[in-house]
């Protein structure tokens, strides 16, 4: 075992700049094709970095030629507006647009990672073509199914149900009527995308059943009516789905839900002298809103050793 | 095991809305206590919760009792304008404001996370109190240590480095300058906070020497040089921090970073008739600046295999 | 605002246990039914608690009610041997046993996540059934489609992949015929799981494809190639998986891969008195197998640029 | 914007086996030096990869010269044996051990991750150096401060806590005495690594308290005390970590724990004919214990509306 051939050069030599890009990462865009019924929506995660001789802003703080990574981010969305028809094109037209907008803009490197969305499969009529919804999507395989069997003695308690079950509807959604104060900023909208990732939990008052066909209808049920609802809060698409579930499933007693509004903002253009009719959104992480809710059977008696948890908050 | 003692009622019943609760979750805040030279900082993640007769919003989707999630979260970043004691003081002041600014509301929870930031240790003198600089700060121990050995034969290449060491400075950084096109809209700043979350690796020369020291002190150089730059732009701070490692370690080759710009938004508190002297912050999850660079030594030998993936974008 | 109404007689009292309960947390189980030639695999994480008076064990460290956690994770493997008709009816049995082994066990919490794994759909006709095939699985839903576009003035390269696609085999895969030394363990075996996550990179040599089109092929490639493949290595896999998208695919220079080997090791039964002929598998997370290589073809020019990165190692 | 210059050449030449490596990845080992009854800690996550001619592995499934990842996983614990002065010696020590050992291994890449670790502060006299505690270590700023604020109407509720606090006990913990059946394959043990990472919740009774000057004597006790019992059992230390709370918070009410036993297995080393006393352990992931509690004080009223949930489970 030797040392490397470079040990002697390496502690020599005046201290440069070596190779490096900048720019923004994780842009997260939603792009909605909505010039007819059936809707079409593409989610990519863009990281966009430029090369080119930066050397003044490493050594000097001289951000002259620095195209802001902001501006970069607005780009994603400005670009998105003529469409995504696949992520290499879409990258490849970014290329395009830096390296010939910025006469200093040497090259770059963007990618694109891109979110499986299908349409919800659908028995319902309205708003249907080929058995799927128009404008009501599920995210590939997301969900986990879950169950909590509890046991006191020879009572049995079982509370099943599924975890992060990703849904969206590009539009079927207002918002609307809220009280305001002078801490309001948010606008009314009567057409916006609506987005969550369901989290429900419901408990069984019998053991004497298939339990796993119960689930596949439930979870059939649950989409179903997220996609057929015309949604005029989060809270009322929450509602239909456990009213539904339990008018079809009397082996169930009550159900909750704890579902995040997952924000899916319409990109202002007006900045950039350009229309965004509902068509190019910013997809947000956090915060997001978190609406909880049970739907129960009015006199049923309540089992809440079948909720209970020995800590609390986990 | 029999079956549970709810099984007859369970089926009965209209159905009804239970126990429900909304608001905005994960909301992310930073106050900087900016009144004297050293500046104190509190990040906190709150979740606001809502409850009260919402039956209207779920069976009817009438908001007129739904305070908006989005002004739930513009109140979180409103009252930490007037400082955060501790995490428990500023979740009693927003269940107050709830409650009393809005009759409907019954009640509700509300939940903050602290994370911890230190001073930066300084043996530096400009801005440094009892050791520790006054507004460049580090998160409490995140960062992880890193080595990667690769052998050709009997040749050996050494890259170490740490990552996800966060720091921050709550001023000394400033960004102006850049070019604007027609997708700018970023605003010129004199006084931002600088945070990154600093990945580095560097190659050692010679494998003669005592690791763990040389390990300790180029994350000393790295942290004392953050917070003594005053950035005119994350990649200067970046270049000085790699500049003066090498300086100081000729057994080190090369430096490389990939340092993230994680940005922290100031609130416009406008719509509110509130001033924000730069002293509550949005701190946004995605995207994020991504800043990569090398710093070397000129006319050094390149050791490519050093640096080498198999599969690369790993 | 005023104090709760327990202030009184919180701080009066002596200090005693609460509720509690104990037990292992995540047993990731995968039971394989292989009774005919169409496999159908279950894998769950379960966590089972279990309630009672452990008062001794809290106050005097006295272990003689506790059940151990590790015999906890045995059973929920000894009791996969016999099947997981669902969820529910596998965390059932694991309270009845409980309660009913140890009279000192008066009842507990047993909870179940399933995970969706689908048959990998196929063209091929060995070990096909109704165009999906016999015991190669595909997890539902998890892959993301990537795209990295890096330019150089007007030389574009176009590195296009997906990530974390998994997918599992439950037969038709041998290990043996390895070298052994001082510490090898492993046993040779001639029947095992075979099981990863396809990350893959490919480099196209022109931008006048359907990128589409050629992604969908290329991913039906993967899928089909690592069903149809009876394994002798991993490496084998990948090498052929590479081999056939760059026969179909004269569009592609080469393609890189990086597959981990995740472990499902077959449960040892024999204390238990049981057999396991590779029916009931402990899923292991860390660590695992990693494999990297790239497929070629001969004689072609290399193109470093299109896969090189910044600072490496990322 | 031109095609790249590979174009004509990419898609001629027979398919052929480019740059590959394979290896085991993530392999966590704890290091205990215990010659001192000062001990010293160290953890590193460990990726092993060998390089080499491995074409008959790819091409026909023959592992003639494929040294198992598992065999490469046994030679990371039993190396440790020696020690871990630094990540970069260790890792330097398995690539001479890999290329020296087979001659067909030409070379490789060895990669060290090390998570730092701190022992405990204290102010108690038993196994006290310095005032840290000799065995009991506390993982670098790890944790998050807590509080969940519930109101109805003019009744409050403060439920605080802290998060993910990790810590260890490198010796004075056993366990043993516990049931067996046949399902029990566990040895007893007077001599274990004790690991967990800390949720604890309190609820305070009065409001009029300093909460951050509360916190910090909390968070004391709980490390002062894990580091100080002599443990028989997890349990046993919960139990003690919370009476010695409420002994000194009058103005807490009850305090829930949920501690997962972080489970560091000793290697067995006798297939390689070494000795391993307590020495060298795999850190392992999942499954762990999970060990939950309340402590509380007796005849004390009760108040479950501060520890609600809506939808439980969460």
């Amino acid at each position: 075992m030797t040392a490397t051939a470079t040990d002697a050069q390496a502690t020599t030599g005046t201290i440069v700049l070596g190779e490096n890009q900048y720019g923004k990462a994780e842009v997260r865009v939603m792009k909605v094709d909505r010039d007819q019924a059936r809707h079409r929506i593409t989610e990519l995660s863009v990281t966009s970095q430029l090369r080119g001789d930066f050397t003044a802003a490493h050594i000097d703080g001289d951000q002259g030629r620095v195209v802001p990574t902001d501006t970069q981010k607005n780009t994603v969305f400005a670009l998105a507006k003529d469409g995504i028809p696949s992520p290499e094109e879409f990258a490849l037209r970014l290329g395009e647009h830096f390296v010939s907008s910025f006469d200093w803009i040497e090259g770059g490197r963007w990618e694109a990672k891109e979110y499986t969305w299908e349409h919800i499969p659908s028995s319902l009529t309205a708003n249907v073509s080929d058995g799927e919804h128009d404008h009501a999507f599920v995210k590939g395989g997301t969900e986990t199914r879950t169950t909590v069997v509890q046991r006191e003695g020879e009572e049995v308690f079982v509370v099943s149900g599924l975890e992060d079950l990703k849904v969206l509807k590009s539009t079927g959604s207002e918002f609307h009527g809220f009280p305001k104060d002078r801490f309001t900023t948010l606008q009314e909208t009567t057409d916006r995308i609506l987005a969550t990732s369901v989290t429900a939990r419901w408990r069984y008052t019998t053991l004497d059943i298939d339990f796993n066909a119960v689930y596949d209808d439930v979870r059939r049920i649950l989409l179903e009516t997220f996609a057929d609802v015309h949604s005029l809060a989060l809270q009322q698409t929450l509602y239909q789905m456990g009213k539904r579930v339990l008018e079809a499933h009397p082996e169930i007693g009550e159900i909750k839900f704890s579902m995040p509004n997952l924000h899916h903002f319409v990109v202002d253009f007006e900045p950039f002298g350009l229309e965004n009719p509902n068509e190019v959104f910013y997809v947000a992480d956090r915060p997001y809103g978190k609406i909880e809710a049970e739907v129960k059977r009015e006199g049923a008696d309540q089992e809440p050793r079948a909720w209970a948890t020995v800590t609390g908050f986990c």
